[in-house]
């Protein structure tokens, strides 16, 4: 059995890093959840004594916290640093992007619009930088708006570019000057890429990931139109060595929540089969 | 009969401008028609003794020499200053606008995207203000240009927005940043509006402009919609005494080639009527 992996799968950059960072960091507390997986949080805490903390006011004078990939509103920063010196910045870098470029443009005298969800931590950290940010989802909620003639526009990571297009379509209108700065992340997309691409090249695909998660179904969903052998799993417990009766090559594919090692124990199961 | 203008008519602002500069500078030249309408040309020769020049070669030294609305190339500034001190400009502000914005941002090091047609002289002589500039009239001209991650864009004054809309859509799939300036200039669609809003409330409506003009057919046909008395002509000649009887409100509207005092006289001939 060939076993080919998609050429994006699973946790994006971001993530990946933060995890990497954690992992150097023994003895250490994330402030919040460095990500939404359970079973990797715990890990984390297993192996490099990485614990989470949620509360500022809870954190030990000098202990050693890492901010996690969604970012941290500058005031929560600056609370952090009244309270230790040993601060690691896992943010995502496509999240320290647009806290930067709000910062700067509104120095610059730009009005700041921001796509996306104003209760989100990733929008509430780069709403931080910004002077009087307007927070839309989309164009209705901007109408009533007061903008100055120049404007600056950053959008969520994870944010639809076509919603962005819409608003961006608006404000040219509006505005004399509409400085759009692109800081929607592919990560979600290109798996889905790839798992399309891999999935017409094998003779069964498996697809690694919760069955709740949104993002991993619609993989799975992708795989199905072009590999009718498709199969979305959780974990190596649910593989069943009969789907691989006369298949040649298995593609793998995995969720944005699906750590690797997870991953690994599925590719081992499968080799173990000796099919 | 009461006799209403439309709110906005006729020779559009830069227009309006460049002839007022041209009257008060006697005795000189304009490097170039002025603008596209011969009788207007006329008029300023043999009223204001403003003459036409076409060659730069041909200017006599410190002769007076008007630029005309649509700008003029930096190069053949430069060859102009050499022969004469006594220049007028007489650029559309709105023309000028773009020129300053493509040379600052080309100073920054910003892609210049202009979406316009390369052989209009307005376009000429922004594009003589940038480095390196690419002139596109739709996107497909666009996909195989080199673009730097940061992209500035100004737009040809005359060009429709939803096309300039399409242009941005696809830089900001393409380029980390893209700086929209919307030069569009309205004053088309602002003649159009008021028409079609002035031809609502009156019993006669009056077109006055060339009948190969296409934005003065354009006019005719709106008002023609909500007014069925619509008439276009060229000149007063063209007044026919019947088409007012029993009217009480004759609205007028003009293209944007059309001289005010044409429109001056045509009011004047329509008072005579007395009807």
């Amino acid at each position: 059995m060939e076993i080919r992996l998609a050429k994006s799968y699973g946790f994006c950059f971001g993530v990946k890093r933060a995890i990497k960072i954690a992992e150097q960091t023994k003895n250490s507390k994330t402030l919040g959840p460095l990500i939404h997986n359970k079973k990797e949080i715990d890990r984390l805490k297993n192996e490099f004594k990485v614990d989470l903390i949620e509360d500022i006011d809870k954190v030990n004078k000098d202990e050693t916290i890492i901010i996690r990939t969604h970012g941290i509103a500058k005031n929560r920063l600056r609370d952090l640093q009244k309270k230790t010196k040993n601060i690691i910045d896992a943010t995502c870098p496509y999240v320290t992007k647009p806290q930067q470029i709000v910062e700067k443009m509104s120095e610059e005298g730009y009005s700041i619009v921001i796509f996306g969800d104003k209760n989100h931590p990733e929008i509430k950290g780069v709403m931080s930088y910004a002077k009087d940010p307007i927070v839309v989802l989309n164009v209705d909620e901007l109408e009533s708006k007061k903008l100055k003639e120049k404007v600056a526009t950053v959008a969520q990571t994870t944010r639809k570019f076509e919603e962005y297009q819409k608003i961006i379509n608006y404000l040219m209108q509006r505005c004399k000057e509409v400085r759009v700065f692109n800081t929607i992340c592919n990560a979600t997309f290109e798996n889905q890429d790839a798992a399309r691409e891999l999935s017409k090249e094998v003779d069964i695909m498996i697809v690694i990931g919760g069955k709740n998660s949104s993002n991993t179904k619609q993989l799975y969903r992708i795989c199905k139109e072009n590999c009718k052998d498709s199969y979305l799993i959780e974990d190596e417990n649910e593989l069943n060595r009969d789907w691989f009766k006369n298949k040649k090559i298995c593609g793998i594919s995995a969720g944005a929540s699906t750590p690797n090692w997870i991953i690994q124990k599925v590719i081992d199961k499968i080799r173990e089969f000796k099919v």
